[in-house]
Formats: structure tokens, sequence, C-alpha cells
């Protein structure tokens, strides 16, 4: 298939290499051009603006920091001159992929669809090291045939695809709901382990037996030993984007009347490791400004 | 081994059973004497006092709701005559398996050191079903050769047991801790589903992404399953002992100088469901008040 | 002095009623025609669109709901055609008092200065019976000139103007301030009140004391009051604009990276009070959510 | 009248020695013993114990910091020998104006009785500048001609008193209520301030708004002051006292089933502050933490 792919981040450039490597036809946009070079030697064609990327492709995949970042892109701005939607053809199908507001994709659906354009939602679960594994979770929403018509591409990048209803907002809340229930976790881990330690008791063997005998779950693992040991740094998704995705909780939660004071939570101790200068280290990150809240140095 | 065993609840009732049956010699003691001669079939005897019960015994086991009830038991008190500490012989060790407070636990190390007794704190993981099956974590903490002599009896109730140091507290801490670890899963998906319902989606759906794809874990299991099908009654655990284990985080992060405003968020909605009348049903309920106080019916 | 009015709320109104009988020669516009015409007897001209109220105006004031409502009426929209910045005159000033976003009222200021108009925020304090008594207190910023002269509107509609500098946003930000303390005395009464009620004392005699001898406050008294008696019907501001104050405080907080946990907490008991069903109440019914959450009927 | 003062902190020696001044015989003891002789120049007599405190006193008040000091010098311990109870006469009266808990108060009441002696619970209202200037003001509850018998000792202490019941602990319920709202009085003015000093702008211009023309009242004057100036040390009263306050409110309301979430981010504070070093300067010094949780340094 002729798929174009703009945004070559973390998660984009590991994702478009496995589609290009799926045997598709690929011609990618990144806004700091090396990184879509990076993406040659696997026979991917590199395009001068997202408008190129979006000409010829039959399916047109955006995955983007946020919202604004997807706004240009999609319908242009100063960086991104005219945007993809002028040059997608009729018929052609955009798949977003981006942790974005469902507002954003529900309006994305909407110019779609009067530009003589397909649309589907269909954001992705798991960290870059899942995306290179091609061990991603697809949740998708939008026309039925055209999640359908994603099925090749979703078989290289992920293990498995959920479809969560028609309306191209769907998808977004499910992750943004999804990704909501992974921060809190960390902020369980982030408390319970600053407990444990003003107890004077050992984090790790707390970490075994909430982990390995409890949970028994990968995202506790994970966390748990990246809070544990502190590995912050480099991030493997920064904290300006971690506060982005709990923002977007809050936002849905507004819109919707629901009263989320954990996500609060959440969002206060991310905004306070920014405020305190930790903006570009990994999101988990938070959890230090838990412990430095009980005074751990 | 010569056994006493106080407190036959949901969870010590299963307990005693596993014990008995795993050939010790055991006597019984619960406040409601019916619970106690169930376990008559089984060859225990029946005690008719806490003293009574701890008189010939080797390990004393008590497994109680709180600390209240472990004070009344151990020490003495107006239901209780005048407590098991009285009667247990020099030597004899009593494990303290309650889910009770540092403070306590360690106030019954140095009684029973002054008394010529042994004592450990070994509180275990797991709901009434794991109790049956013998598949309970036991987390001791407490003199390494009294917490050997009690392997035997780890062996039939459990599926493994760790040893998290020689402060009596220590084990406390840790059960403390991790319960407040589980109570925040459970807060977190009672917000996560209150967003997906005024949303208008399906929380199963959410369900069957959030626990099979991504944290792949019984505990997201079994308490989504709760939620969302809202199975609060009959309780497996009620609602005011759920409560009391909040509390008990928030006592020991009081006394730690942890601030953990997560355990305050779940503590609020616990006695706020307790306030509006469901003390008696199963404490993972209080995700029914995080929805109605987003106006779901 | 010519003077433009657009928005007669609650507010509005008698702020323009007061201007009026100041001596102004006074054109003013509201969506909803009728409440316009109530000011024809002291001798308002009725405008048919907010720029016809602006054409001729010196002074242009707006007073709307919220960020929405006055980019409508400014920018144009569905509602209100063209928009006031298209037909108010070179060297004109638009005194906008709405409590809105500091983002809109710097893009206002912008957007006027690029016209050759002129602009400044005045938002103000006080609910409606102050502004109807002329009793508002009035905190402008942007050019000091600007403000001098507005001085002869201040004087018949308030009892005092702060000047808080050039930036626009400047005065957004002090009543964006201003309002979420007096929402927080709004919750600290309903949080107290529930305790005292749950303790079976007398809520008014709490009162009392707290607001005669210790607050001394009419902020005190007058919240105190309403909720004590529970006189959230007819609202004297509405739950759904006492929301929207709380976002603005939000929004302001994520935008300077400062965590706000209080405002969180009056977010969510607002959300709830709208979600229950009662947004179109006072907004200081949210008093009433925290005594139902107590269990209190 | 004959009367014994128990406790001479910062508010206790300024109550005492306006008791001693106004014609009463005073009998005053102090656990640190300098500072009862610094009232000896106004004629009171020094005890060696709480017990010889009490023997000969028509009237025994006690002013001391928290549950355990009172129960100390009442019932006896370590410190205090046998306790002021033993050596009360029949029909004294003691008059607890500590801050303690609704428990304890009723616990004295109920021993009192037993003894034949008297009990009403009588804590006050202010700063020690306000104790020193005799303008406290008093919430009593008990029996009123016990109250009644208190007159001429509020008469010099106070400018009023307000009965609120027979129940020994209504008092001391209105108290702990009263101080949660003066301190999320202190909290909202935490959080305001570090939003107008991260947006760039005056505190102090802030304060003069909101205390001089909303508030007006020297609760918002006092402590707004001093977070503005950052005047923490020395303290008028100290943030671990500070701190065991909001803990009372937290345990009443747990008692109640009263949730108060505000109650729990000031609580937080606290903690947080004691946790970084800071127990021994200003209580109101939470509005700091709050500061640098936003990154100001």
């Amino acid at each position: 298939m002729k798929v174009g792919f703009i945004g070559l981040g973390g998660m984009g450039l590991e994702i478009a290499r496995n589609i290009g490597r799926g045997g598709n036809e690929l011609t990618v946009y990144n806004r700091t051009r090396s990184r879509a070079e990076a993406l040659q030697a696997d026979g991917a064609r590199v395009a001068d603006s997202p408008s190129a990327a979006a000409r010829d492709a039959e399916i047109l995949i955006t995955m983007l920091a946020d919202d604004r970042a997807v706004e240009d892109m999609v319908f242009g701005g100063a960086h991104a001159g005219e945007g993809a939607i002028k040059s997608l053809g009729k018929g052609a199908l955009h798949v977003s992929m981006s942790t974005i507001s469902v507002a954003l994709s529900r309006r994305m659906a909407a110019a779609h669809q009067e530009a003589g354009q397909e649309y589907i939602s269909a954001p992705v679960f798991g960290r870059p090291e899942a995306a290179a594994a091609a061990k991603l979770w697809i949740v998708a929403s939008g026309n039925p045939d055209q999640i359908e018509r994603c099925r090749p591409i979703f078989d290289v990048i992920g293990q498995g695809a959920f479809t969560v209803g028609e309306d191209a907002g769907a998808a977004n809340t499910f992750k943004i709901a999804g990704n909501f229930v992974i921060a809190a976790a960390v902020e369980s881990l982030g408390e319970a382990f600053a407990l444990i330690r003003k107890s004077g008791l050992d984090v790790e063997q707390f970490l075994e037996i909430i982990s390995g005998a409890l949970f028994k779950s990968p995202v506790y693992q994970t966390y748990g030993t990246i809070i544990a040991k502190e590995r912050f740094d480099p991030p493997g998704f920064k904290m300006k984007l971690g506060l982005k995705d709990v923002r977007l909780a809050l936002e849905t939660a507004d819109a919707t009347e629901t009263p989320m004071p954990l996500a609060g939570v959440i969002h206060d101790h991310l905004l306070s490791g920014i405020a305190r200068g930790r903006g570009e280290t990994d999101w988990s990150g938070f959890a230090r400004i838990i412990a430095e809240n009980a005074g751990i140095k």
C-alpha cells in the first residue's frame, strides 16, 4: 500500500519503520528532516512538507506530540505550510495515531468527510520498545470498513487491535482513560515507595512483593523498577508529554462532567515536576516529586 | 504442631481449616462460637476464651478485624476476659496475621518479650477465595528463627512467604502499603469507568483492553469485573474494613511524615460510601460513589 | 461620554444603568433584546448588533459570561454578526469587564492595537446587589492613560479602582485569583458546616462565632448565611458560571506551572453539582454537594 | 477566686497573667519552671506539680499543647506525677482551654464527674497577642451553671464567650472546625499568592485588594501579611501544633463520617513542611511549601 507518514518521534519512527519493512510504499515527513532520512535505508521516500507526504497516499498516518502539532500538520500552519488535508486524495484515509483530544479527533473526522476523504482514530498503547518490537496495542474507532482497510498496517505494528465504536472520539477517550489508569499506578507506587523509604525499609523488596506476587503486571514491573532505581534520564516519554496526557483526561472529565480527583493529584505532581525543572526527564519521575515532598533527598 | 487460632472471620476460617487439615493439632476460639464449631468436623477443638486457645499452643495465630479486636484478644477486655498473653507458655510463639497498625505490632512484640514469649508479624495478601485455596502470600518480620519455625504453617496456607526484616512493624508496613496500592488501582478504575460511562462508551470493553492487553493483572481483572458489573453485595471484604486499611496507611504516613494525597482521596470516597449507608457492602463499592459523584444513577 | 455597552446579564444590567444615570450617552446591546429595552426608560438607545453598539462609542464596555461570548461579540460569530471590533472607531477604547482568560485578554489587546483602537482590562468584584448599589471594586490593567480615561465611568459604578500593571492580562489574573480565594472560603464553610452538622451541633451558631467574632468579613457573612439557610435558588450567580471561574484559575495555574490542589477540590465539587443537576442554582450550592457526600439529606 | 493554672506556653502565660491581674489568687504550674516564676512578680504562687496546682483551687485551668500533655497533667504520667484529678477538691471545676480532641474532652468530663468534681470545655480563639490584650474569644460547653461560674475569669481574658451546648465535646468541635476554616484561608492565600508570583505580579498589591476591599478581615490581613513578607520565624504558633490542629479536624471528620478533602490538602502541605525541616517555624509557613511546589525559590 502507498502509505504517507507524518511524525517521526520516539514512537513514530519505530512504527513507520515497521510499516516500511512490511512491504508498503512509504513516504515520510518530519519537521526535523534527519529523522526522516534515517528511514531511507529501509526504502522510504522523504517528503518536504506534510502535504507532499499526503499527496499520493492511500493511507496517511499521523503520529504527533499533541493537538497543536496535529492541527499544524493536518490543517496547515506556520511550520507546516498548507497542511495534509489539502493534498490528500478523494477516498484516501487519514489514520490518526496521536494521543489527542476527543474534540480535535471529531473535528478532523468532519473536515475529512467534507473533503471527500476518510478518517479513523487509532491511538496506540505501548512505549517505544514495544513499538520497535511491533508489540503495540491499537484502539480504533470510526467507519468499520475503513478500520478493516487498515488491518494490514495494524498487523505489522502491533499485537492486536480493538474496535470501539463509530464515533471518531471513542478511541481517543479509551486511550486517554487508559493512560490515566497507567499514570495512577505510577502515582500509587510513588506514594507507597515514599512510605516504605520513610519507614526505613527496602523499596526493591517491596516491589518484588507487589509486582511479583500481587499484581504480576508488566506495568508495575516496568514503572516500579524505573522508580525504585530512579532511572528517569534519559526519558522514554517526557514529563511534558505526560502532563499533556493528564490534561487530556482532565479536559475530557470536565467536558463530560466527571469529577476525577486522582487525575487532579497526578496533574499537580507533574506540574510541580515541570516547575522544578524536570520537564525533559521521564514522565514517571513525578514519583521523585512525591518523595521530595516527604523530605527524601 | 499444637496450634491455637483466634479469629474465624472470612479469612481466618479458611486459614485455620488449612492448618488443621495440614496435620496440626488445632484449638480455635471465635467470639461467635458457631463459626468455631464449623471446624470441629476437621478435628479442631473449640476453646471457650482466648486464653484457653493460647494455653497449650506452641504457636498461637491471631487473625482479627482491627487493632481493637487484637488488643482485646491478646491483652484482655470486656468480651475477651483476661487475654491470650496471660496463658501463653514460655517460649511459645504468637504469629499476628491481622492487618493492624505498626505501633500495635511493636507493642505486642515488646509485651511478649517481657513475658518470655516470642512474637512475629505475618500479615497475608489475598481474598477469602485465595485463603481457601491455600494461595495466600505471607509477609513476615521478626526474629528469623521464629519465622523459620512457622514455615510448616506458611506452607499449608500460602504459595510463598517473604521475610522483610527483624522489626516487628516491618511486615505491617509492607501490608499497609500493599493494600494501599491495591486500593489505588480500584480508585483509578472507578474514575476511568465513570469517564467511559459519561462518554457513552462501554466499560466492559474498556476493561478488556486495560486488563487483557495492558495490565494483564489478576488485581485489575478481579476488581475491574466487580466494578463493571457492580457486584458489591454480598461483600468479599466489607467497606468498613477497607476504610480501616486506608486509615492505617494514613496513620503510618502521618507518623513517618509522608504526604499521601491519593490515600486521602480514597479515604474520602470510602468515608462517603459509609456515610451514604454502604458500609456493609464490598469495599470496592467506593467506585460506585465515584460514579454517583458524576451524576450516574 | 458616548458609551457602548454589550452584555446585560445580572451584573451588566446594573452597571449599564448606573453609567446611563451618571450622565453618559448610552447605547446598549444584548442578545435577548428585552433586557436592553429595560434601559430605555433611563435614556439608553438599543442597538441591533454588537457592531452597532460600538460604532459611535468613545468607550465600549463588554460584560459577558465567558470567553466564547466575548469572542463572539468582539470578533464576530454566528449570533453576533461581524463583531464590535469592525465598527469601533480609531482611538476608541474597549473596556473588558468580563471574567475571562488571560490569553483572550491579551489577544484582544493585540487585535485592538492593530486596528488603531485602545484596550484595557477592568474586571470587577461584587455580586449584583453591589453592582446595583455602585459598590463594585474595579481592577484595571493596560495603558495608564486609558485607565485614567475611564475614571468617570469607574466613579459611577464602584467604590474604588486598582491599577495593577500595563499587561492586559494582569487584571484578569488578579480577578481570577481573587475569585478563587472567595470560592475557597465557600469550600471551607461547606466542609466545616458538614462537620458541625454531623456532630449534631448548630451551624448558625457556628457561623455566628466564625463570622461575628473571628473573620468579621462580609464574604463569610454573606456566603455563610446562604449555605446555612440553603438559599441556593434563585441564584445570585449560577453554578455553571462558578465552574467557569474555577476553570479559569486552573487554566492559569496550568499555564504558569502552579499546582493549586484546593482549586482542584473546588472544581470537582462544582462539577459534581452540575452533574447532579444543580447547574442553574447558586454557585455556592456546591456546599450542599459536600454535605451530601457526608450523607446529609 | 482561687485559681490553679497548668500550662504556661505562648498562650497560657498571657492568659494566666490576666487572671492574676484580675484579682484572683493564682497558683501556677509549668513543666519548665522558669516560665512559672515569671508570674511571681504579679503575685502568683508557683506549684511543684500539677496536683499541687490543683489542690486548693476552686477553678483549675489547663492550657496545654495537645491530648498527650493534657492526659499527663490531668491523669498523671512520667513527667507529671499523680495528676491534677487526684488532688482537685469535691465540687471544684476543671476548665479545659486546650485545643484537644472531642474524645478526650468527653473522657475528662466523665472522670471528673465520677470524682465528684466539675468539668467544662472552654477553648479559645486568638493568637498570643490577642491573649496578652485580653481579646480572646471563648467557646464553652458543659453544665450552664459551671460556665456561669467562669464568667469572671472569661471577662478578664477575652472579649466574649459563646455557650454552645451541654456536651463537653461541643466546644472542642467548634474550636476544631473554626481552626480548620482559618487554616483553609491560609491555604487559599498560599495558592493564590503562588499563582500571582508565577504570573510575574505583585502579591502585596493582590493582598491589598483581597484584604482591603473584598474580605476586610483581620484573619486575611494578618496571615496575608505574614505570607507575603515570609515572616515565619520566629513563630507565633509552631507548624507542629498547626499539624496537630488539622489532625484533630481529620480525626473528627473520620469519627463523624464527614469527608473533608480540603483538610486533607492542608494536612499534606503541613506534613511536607515538617518533613522538609520547618516544624519549628510558624504554621502558616506551609504557604511557602505551596510556593516551592510551584518552583518558586
